[in-house]
């Protein structure tokens, strides 16, 4: 038994729960604040066999993997029109910081 | 030393929460969703020595275990009475879904 | 590589949050309550390899170790003057609650 702890940005997290729940894993979530990834995350708690290790962090690489975006600039709306960007920019986004905990025991009540 | 993760339903928190406090088990609460539980639920951390692993799981299971209860029926008001079941049913509540987690060093400053 | 779990004070929960920045150490942080400590608390969670864990548990240490304050009286306005002690008082602040825990596995995705 292994308990994975996942730190995944906020905008992330509801297509992870669903991939989770459409696999079969169960989770539990904690609101979670700065840190390990710069927006707003939110921390997964997942209970699972050991065999089961490689299928929980492939489905939270599938859904969570730090990558770019293509931001549409906002144009400057009454604010310094020398700062405007007048073409898409690329962001990251993104990403997933995952601790792997072993578990000495595990009860359901 | 063990750090025990229990993931219980928000209805029996606070009941856990005096329990322990009464047993003299120290923990702490976080907020969380979803998941192991289905309904609103709460992840309490509880710090304690090997020796008291089993009493602090004992006081989970006795104030969380899943059970069955009695809910009274809500009449239809104004909504569909066909489908109105006009005598009680059962429900299960409670529950916890507990791990608990070796720790290789604890401070307390 | 370890998992660090540390509840601190809510007062001390910036100060140290900008020091772990400051030695370039990632926490993520969890809203928490009562407890290990009895005022409003946070969790951090500190993900480090092994020979770094000294340096957390110092900066910890270092911005939350249990302390005595002069709190300065509260006139009783218009309370109880009978209870009312004009001088400030001293009051245990601060503390920290440290668990460190073994990772089976680190990703970073
Ligand atoms: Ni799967
Ligand atoms: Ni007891
Ligand atoms: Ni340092």
């Amino acid at each position: 038994m292994k308990l994975i702890v996942a730190v995944v940005q906020d905008k992330d997290s509801n297509r992870l729960s669903d991939a989770l729940v459409e696999h079969n894993h169960q989770a539990t979530k904690l609101a979670s604040t700065g840190g390990f990834l710069k927006a707003g995350n939110t921390t997964f708690m997942i209970g699972t066999e050991d065999e089961n290790v490689d299928d929980v962090l492939k489905i939270i690489n599938d859904n969570c993997k730090s990558r770019e975006q293509l931001v549409a600039p906002i144009s400057p709306m009454g604010g310094n029109a020398d700062s405007y960007v007048p073409y898409p920019v690329e962001v990251q986004v993104g990403g997933a910081t995952v601790f792997v905990l072993p578990v000495d025991q595990f009860e359901k009540f």
